[in-house]
């Protein structure tokens, strides 16, 4: 099954939950390249979703705009469905602050800087509205309807172009004292390591982030005297999905990129059980569908002995609402304000 | 001011608390080499406190009788004073079952392995009794008494022979999800670093614990041609508190021990404040006395910027309860139970 099928399957097996139990909120995750957005029920399932193109670099006003025209069509949708929503959850990238509902900031998008998205989409639409960081939604997403449902404490990482993290505890969220926490991307793994435009040297995202998995590829392939599957990509078109599928189909020079991927993940896995002692650590973003080739190498550097900060073997276990969890995420969070940790 | 008097000013000076709404408790703090106790109010006032030495090796009967010793003393006099303790709290090295109150493992004390020490007090005593690992005593002390009582959110960490640490989040101790959460000793630092006991390779507590400090001072004691005021210790005496004093007067030698002690703590604290984005990170133990010498080289790897977890210049302040902290954090932990994460 793929993504999407699963996540539709999920919602449908729920049961013991009548139809009058049934309430629902629009939820919105907004990524690099889309808007997705869809209503969202307290079983979990999602309808009317969809996926709007839009452009980072367009503005604010161009994003607010977009978001408007979905949560206008989704109202429309409610109304002829005869169900009422109960709000509405935005998961946005970046660091959101969250006690004044503002994005902090968001390297990847214009002119979002100290931006108070909360208020303008508030003035628009007259809805309650959540704003969280998108992989905290993620994780909320996963924690209500997906792999983190029988768990009150979890690490989430995403893996994608960038490295995200969120932290659940309690059966809450935790975003820390401002909003900001579960940057796991920037953990310090490798101090020696390259620098990252955080301003450390070595953190994770630099070292398993799209990019440098493409860059460790690439030399790989130069050692290797340009051998196998990935050879059929011009270097410059190389993906980390290509990465992960050569790898499952047994090339070696993926999975030598994947083994290493796995080795600095496995150094962060160790710190972050140490230090939080969760039930199990949830692993999404496209690349983790690689399975084996990455999470054996996982597993080899995080070892099959309990951490002192354990007396268990962490499951590392594989996200499962996949490209659905920011959205299904941000319309729990609409449903559910008290899963946040604000006041 | 020394620590013992600057807690005994802390507790004087607070004030709007009348002697009606006072209540106390025993808190017992065991540690490797001796057992303090004393009663512990409301107010954050410790009387009737003593330091009994103990033999970590003697044994899970003779560490009982001690402690049984210890609360009969303080109910004797909380009984001539007119109060009664609410319960006994303990803090205790190792890592704590917290759900079914057993020490899990205590690798420096003989014979604690999977021990049921709250059934067992409770059967020596009938005080309710409330067990935590001996950082999360010390930080839940910090937290109602000390230097953590701004803030709701924080890291302690503590520099001994070994590396504490403990995480207080939303005011209340958080502990993980069987109560073995806070282990920064065991973050990986160093992934090419020196092996460490738990498994693992390059922990911050094989780099900054007690032996890899003074193995440190040796090794440069050597390279310097034995220069400087450590050269008046024989190498098997030196110990961290002699470094940290011969950093304030400004020996070279014992400076780059701390300046390298503060790097590794600063590449973990990089970590935790990406991660967690807390208030504060609350330094102690021993050696956090040496001062500047060691925070200023923490703050050089951590940077003046804030890191991609936070908006702000997270904090590193020095502990402020010293020797005391376990025991008031033990006491407190008996007063308002609701400080654990424990349901």
């Amino acid at each position: 099954m793929s993504w999407e099928e699963e996540s539709i399957a999920v919602a449908e097996q729920k049961e013991g939950m009548s139809e009058e139990d049934l309430r629902w909120a629009i939820g919105l995750d907004l990524g690099g390249s889309a808007l997705k957005a869809g209503l969202v029920g307290t079983d979990g399932s999602i309808t009317d979703f969809e996926r709007t193109p839009i452009d980072r670099l367009a503005g604010p006003q161009s994003l607010l705009e977009a978001m408007e025209v979905e949560i206008s069509r989704l109202t429309g949708q409610a109304v002829m469905r005869g169900i009422e929503p109960a709000g509405v959850g935005v998961g946005c990238p970046g660091s959101i602050e969250r006690a004044r509902g503002r994005i902090h900031k968001s390297p990847n998008f214009r002119g979002w800087e100290d931006f108070p998205l909360r208020d303008r989409l508030t003035r628009m639409t007259n809805y309650p509205i959540c704003l969280a960081n998108d992989v905290n939604a993620a994780a909320v997403g996963e924690l209500k309807f997906g792999a983190g449902e029988d768990y009150d404490n979890f690490v989430m990482i995403t893996l994608g172009t960038g490295v995200g993290g969120a932290l659940v505890i309690g059966g809450r969220l935790y975003d820390g004292a401002e909003g900001f926490a579960g940057e796991i991307g920037h953990m310090v793994v490798d101090p020696d390591g390259p620098e990252c435009p955080c301003g450390n040297r070595g953190c994770l995202e630099r070292l398993v982030g799209a990019e440098a998995l493409v860059e460790r590829a690439v030399v790989l392939l130069e050692e290797s005297g340009q051998q196998g599957i990935l050879t059929s990509f011009p270097p410059d078109e190389l993906t980390p999905q290509q990465i992960g599928l050569a790898a499952l189909d047994g090339d070696s020079v993926a999975r030598d990129v994947l083994t290493e991927m796995g080795r600095w993940l496995g150094l962060a896995f160790i710190s972050l059980i140490n230090v939080l002692d969760p039930d199990c650590i949830l692993v999404g973003g496209g690349i983790a569908q690689a399975g084996p080739p990455l999470f054996d190498a996982i597993r080899r550097t995080v070892g099959d002995h309990p951490m002192s900060g354990t007396a268990r073997v962490v499951p590392i276990v594989t996200a499962t609402l996949g490209p659905r969890a920011g959205t299904a995420g941000a319309g729990a969070l609409a449903l559910w304000p008290e899963l946040t940790s604000a006041p």
